[in-house]
């Protein structure tokens, strides 16, 4: 079996978290199979629904490794649903006004402290950085200077060799052993977290740790990774961490903010730490609370996204603060993130310029597909061939050896060198070129990407010559494209900025032949709306994307040549795949829903896409009915419905809905033995029970239940949500997509006119459904589902 | 009866378009009344409904006008809801995924023209204020100067009067006889119109016309009022004009865009007209984004946001293009918005001063909130002795004239005089200073509020005496209270920050003196601060208010300061009322969706919320029927059901349900006398039939039957909604709320069990339930519903 490890490389215990797509026990379902019912035969005269029978059959197929439409059944929803249970109308009544007012006031309080800390961690990450390449590179321009004398160029080629390969080698073991989860940027995990899938540990702690040391490994490595994508994994993190007042990686449960252990609260916390992380990565708040809106929300409500803003800011703040003081500037707040891009006020740009920035644009657009689709191919390797964690780790020091070595041999064979002086850099390294001068390439290589980009940015015009900025694109290209999936934690952001500018300098060199105005072919601009298409042609994201970088720019009267530079880039991009994130997540099958149902698909029903039989759950019922249906299905939401009745002239076959229970809520009450219980002994139990499993419920096989207790019942009344949202048979898809994306549903059951409940639509279901645009074209394609992936 | 005008003045022919509330006539209801229900009779045991019917019985009580707790039955709700009828998928069978392309095409077109539109008017209001009021000041400024001489002060004077009541008259007359709705900011309307109510009007060309007009009428007689807000509604009107390639004042249709006639589409257009105004008045198309998010948007969607994102920037763009080129600074793009505060970057901030700022924002908020409560109080003045229209024009001439009296009187009186050459006005006048000096209050007086604003902001220390400015503040303050809600066309934007900027520059010279880092203490910051604090105080705006503040003064590290004063001014002006636009809105009656439900509101269910009986109608109902049922009640959609059936042993009253059709639909059927068709029939009708009649469609009176037509029936099941969203009459308030908000709904049915419909919750029903936070305080309140409002 194929692993992916893209997202989730280890799913250890994960067996049994298989969703409603799996064939359950036929001895526990209590409803009738579908033959019997006329509510619904009648529709399989409709086309559709057999061919809709027919993909049904295809899932039994055996699944490629690296296919992209292909949802696996691992992956389980969270549940935005307010469960308004019995339990929740009795703390209503307990608790009061009172109460409202005092859960707003913690939930203030929590957003100052996730923007907080999340800043503070970006600050140690940093001061790290900061630290141990300052002695890297330090070290190394020296010694390639005192060794170049000699002759002995290999001595300090071996060195660097080694510092890339030690933290990258911690780095990387650090990931591919102890939390797989951290690898990469983890915002494809948080893009997915925050459209409602749960990707397992993806906020824990022990990831936070993992996350935060590989980035500082990585990016001392050398690697062409930047720190700006895992900041906003870490912030989503902390989030996590600090709203739920327990963690399970400690096993320590403060009791705090408990009323905060839902999924629907959780979520909003997470969202605000998304947002911090990328105003401390990038400065910008705004473009925080935007990409958190883009990558997340689905309903958009006003307080949150106030207190979304408000950590952003406090991070921003916060990181500034702190950085200024470390750097010696206090109080004078010039650092307000970990990447700034440094101010372009002098640029302008005239009306036909605009052109110019959609034909970069598209190039860039060009350059990301091309990207995206080698990235791709690289990925579906790893999954086949590169699944053992040492074959991780060796992976990430070949790269970390070629990374020294291209490098090396750049700035040995092309001898770019300029007066000193005009000097951009701290180790100014002269390597062969004459005393007074200093080696341009050792200048870019001997330092962080992110100081190379803002070089690319703001030297003068012709401090860089042609020919190494020509090298340097294509070298720095594949580079990064190869570290992009390795088992180390670093992001994909700075490399594609710093290729992008390398080739929107290039370019803007051959403009300055061609242009008429001259005065306006400033290269740093070139190289700025360069790095642009480049990030753009790759993410394809869009308004958050503009945002962020005309907060790390500061300046908004870019906004025109970005949207322009940015749109071009995406429509282009999207011309040939999908974005990379999203190809990502294709590859690891997350059922994750766009934004919008497929178009023309008003003639797919629910009776189509639901799954059925079902297994359903009596409103009083027996505890070993109750176990050993848990053991034999996999289905997280049971309809709890009336028995069927039997009329003079009317056969009910599916009992009647009479409310929603899901598979924790089920557990968590035979752990706690509450059964045999009447309504007097209710008001001894409170929410609470649920809410101290939360989010991790024990499996049905840690039950422990006698035999006598077997035979107890348990009324399921006060427990179940008694008034899920429904829709009938002959709801069509985007009518069932609308209502399940808009409120983050889990279960949707369907029923037929005399609401007795035949299905059950779950995310997959809906998800499997997916547009494709490709080459000008468009379409609906069923997915596959399948549990191999 | 009183009549509210601050929203909808004149309500003709709003007759017939009340909603569900009004009782219907009894010999056309097919349903049984509550009584013979055994569904529903369980439910009054309980003592909330018991509640809810005593409240039913209190809307038959006279409504005192001014009231802030009734909802009038006279605005009707948007729907955005899909209807998915047979017409629909016939159409999207016929028209394919080509056509999908081709609408997203035309849909960046129109977004590119609303943005350029918005930005043209923008710039003809702007000059055209610009040279009127040069014309103005500029003799006014010589005729104070001469006639100071000659000791006849009361010439300049009755001049001053003259040339401010001129324009407003004009401008009143306007508003008060022509177009009533184009009154105030318009910013409540747009509100309202986002959230989705129907406003009469508010997006037509003729109210374009006549807020355009009237805003430059307003600001040339020197009302104390800015052109800002009303750039949101002509964004809006332009938007909605520009989208139906139809126009109802012109009587014109140009047969394109078709399909974007339905609300849905509409709104979306709205929304990003909206933000280019708001981009064009202030130069912020992010904080537009966010305002047309803030204000309306209840679903959040990627690809509109970013469609928004490029008409925002459009604008800015268009509107720096053209003023640039007006101003005589081709290509320099100098204007990115109408208002600019000028660039902030001089100034920093620390730490310790946080708290001054909150300080600042907490006295914005009491400031605020007193005004607020001045400005209601005139308003429930207003809407019960001023509602013939010439008395709306004499108060408007008379605020006029009290303007011109005050700055005569603060000038004549405070001889404020500052050395000519650090002069930043256009017209320095003398008065009875001494020579090479000039008269500060004259100047401030003599030029417009924006660019008062400004020198408030950038003047250099010193150039304000205090007591002038004391006298400003008291005088502007109860200015702008007593302008906004007059028969003008004008905004509070600049009003408000010319106040907060005052006392802010005023509150700045005592914290010179007692504050241990005078190098922080420059006037200009705490301006800036003050102003953001008073707008704040009554606007009670977050996020966008903050980065638009953020985009026009552009300057991003103010963010933190600026997030601290507005979040102060928010608690505190909220601990008192509501902003000023949901005061405006609330007296008006509006319907108005809040964000989240009322919170502890479980224990209120469907059945006590629903209105019933409802009127229903057959799959094939009778022409003459449905034409009497339409006269007869005013309800706005129809249940279509199965007639109720009798079995052996079960009785059903009510019909199953098998879709919903609206009033309009069926309006439209009768008038094109679809009746009578066979299902081959069918193909030769298209949607387009309702759509030519979008929104306007005639009422029940204009439908001409003959007595053989009234005879024939009509087959409604093609053009129903097949399958709307239900919930069971058990459903909790909340439940239903996230339902209708998320989806936009205008009609829920409320079904039973047996998925038989026992009634149907509309806004009002919903709206009805309001959460009330005072002095700390907090509660839900139950509105009344009533016709006399």
């Amino acid at each position: 079996m194929d692993d992916i490890q893209v997202l989730v490389p280890n799913d250890d215990n994960d067996a049994d978290d298989e969703d409603e797509e799996t064939t359950s026990n036929p001895d526990f379902i209590n409803t009738a199979l579908i033959q019997g019912n006329e509510e619904i035969i009648t529709e399989v005269e409709n086309p559709s629904l057999l061919s809709s029978l027919r993909s049904r059959l295809n899932k039994k197929l055996t699944v490629n490794a690296g296919s992209l439409n292909v949802l696996s059944t691992k992956y389980e929803s969270l549940d935005y649903d307010t469960c308004e249970n019995y339990l929740l109308l009795d703390e209503e009544r307990k608790k009061g006004y009172k109460f409202i007012v005092r859960k707003i006031t913690a939930k203030w309080t929590i957003f100052l402290f996730i923007g907080m800390i999340t800043a503070l961690i970006a600050c140690l990450i940093d001061i790290s950085i900061d630290t141990l390449c300052q002695l890297k590179y330090g070290f190394l321009s020296d010694y390639v200077d005192n060794y170049v004398i000699r002759g002995q160029l290999y001595v300090p080629y071996l060195y660097w060799i080694g510092f890339n390969i030690i933290p990258v080698f911690i780095g990387s073991v650090l990931v591919a052993y102890w939390e797989p989860v951290a690898a990469g940027s983890g915002i494809p995990q948080v893009k997915c977290y925050l459209n409602g899938v749960k990707i397992p540990r993806v906020v824990r702690i022990k990831t936070l740790i993992a996350k935060a040391v590989g980035v500082v490994c990585s990016v001392v490595g050398g690697l062409a990774g930047g720190k700006e994508g895992p900041m906003i994994h870490v912030g989503a993190a902390v989030a996590a961490g600090i709203s739920q007042g327990k963690s399970t990686t400690f096993k320590s449960d403060l009791h705090i903010f408990r009323y905060f252990r839902e999924d629907q609260e959780k979520r909003d916390f997470v969202s605000g730490g998304a947002a911090a992380g990328v105003s401390a990565a990038f400065g910008a708040p705004v473009g925080g609370v935007l990409f958190s809106l883009e990558e997340g929300a689905s309903f958009w409500n006003q307080s949150l996204t106030w207190r979304i803003f408000f950590a952003s800011v406090v991070s921003t703040f916060t990181l500034n603060f702190v950085l200024s003081m470390y750097y010696g500037e206090f109080g004078n707040l010039l650092f307000p993130g970990l990447f700034n891009l440094g101010h372009f006020e002098e640029f302008s740009y005239s009306l036909y310029e605009l052109p110019v920035f959609a034909l970069f644009g598209a190039f860039g657009g060009l350059l990301g597909a091309l990207w995206n689709s080698i990235n791709y191919k690289l990925a579906v390797f790893r999954i086949r061939y590169l699944q053992k964690p040492w074959l991780k780790v060796m992976e990430a020091c070949l790269v970390a050896t070629m990374t020294a070595t291209a490098g090396f041999l750049m700035i040995y064979l092309l001898n770019d060198c300029k007066p000193l002086g005009q000097d951009p850099t701290k180790f100014p390294t002269q390597v062969y070129c004459g005393d007074g001068q200093y080696n341009v390439l050792a200048s870019i290589w001997f330092q962080t990407p992110e100081a190379s980009v803002r070089s690319l940015f703001h030297d003068p015009p012709n401090t860089h010559n042609v020919a190494s900025l020509f090298y340097f694109v294509i070298v720095y290209f594949f580079l990064s494209c190869w570290t992009f999936g390795l088992s180390t934690s670093n992001g994909l952001f700075i490399p594609s900025l710093l290729t992008g500018a390398a080739w929107g300098r290039l370019l803007s060199v051959g403009l300055f032949y061609i242009y008429p105005n001259k005065a306006l072919i400033h290269p740093g601009k070139y190289a700025l709306i360069g790095a642009a298409a480049q990030l753009g042609g790759l993410v394809r994201m869009t308004i958050s994307l503009t945002v962020i970088i005309m907060e790390t720019t500061d300046n908004i009267s870019f906004g025109l040549p970005l949207i322009v530079t940015l749109m071009a880039a995406k429509w282009t991009g999207d011309y040939f795949n999908d974005g990379i994130y999203d190809i990502h997540i294709q590859l690891s099958g997350v059922p994750f829903l766009s934004w919008d149902p497929p178009p023309l698909s008003h003639n797919i029903y629910a009776s189509e896409v639901m799954s059925h039989p079902i297994a359903s759950l009596k409103n009083v019922e027996n505890v070993g009915y109750i176990a050993q249906l848990l053991k034999d299905t996999s289905y997280n939401g049971f309809p709890v419905v009336d028995p069927p009745i039997l009329n003079n002239d009317e056969v009910t076959i599916y009992g009647k809905l009479r409310g929603l229970i899901l598979r924790s809520q089920l557990i968590v009450l035979l752990q706690n033995k509450i059964f045999n219980e009447t309504s007097d002994s209710w008001s001894n139990i409170n929410a609470n029970i649920f809410r101290d499993e939360y989010p991790r419920y024990p499996t049905v096989d840690k039950l422990d239940l006698s035999e006598m207790e077997k035979t107890y019942s348990v009324d399921l009344r006060p427990y179940m949500n008694p008034s899920p949202y429904t829709v009938l048979h002959s709801a069509s898809l985007p009518r069932m997509f609308r209502l399940f994306r808009a409120l983050g549903l889990r279960h949707l059951p369907i029923v037929n006119d005399r609401n007795e409940v035949i299905g059950m639509v779950t995310r997959k279901d809906l998800a499997r459904y997916r547009v494709w645009r490709h080459r000008g074209q468009m379409g609906v394609e069923e997915l596959l589902v399948s549990k191999e992936i």
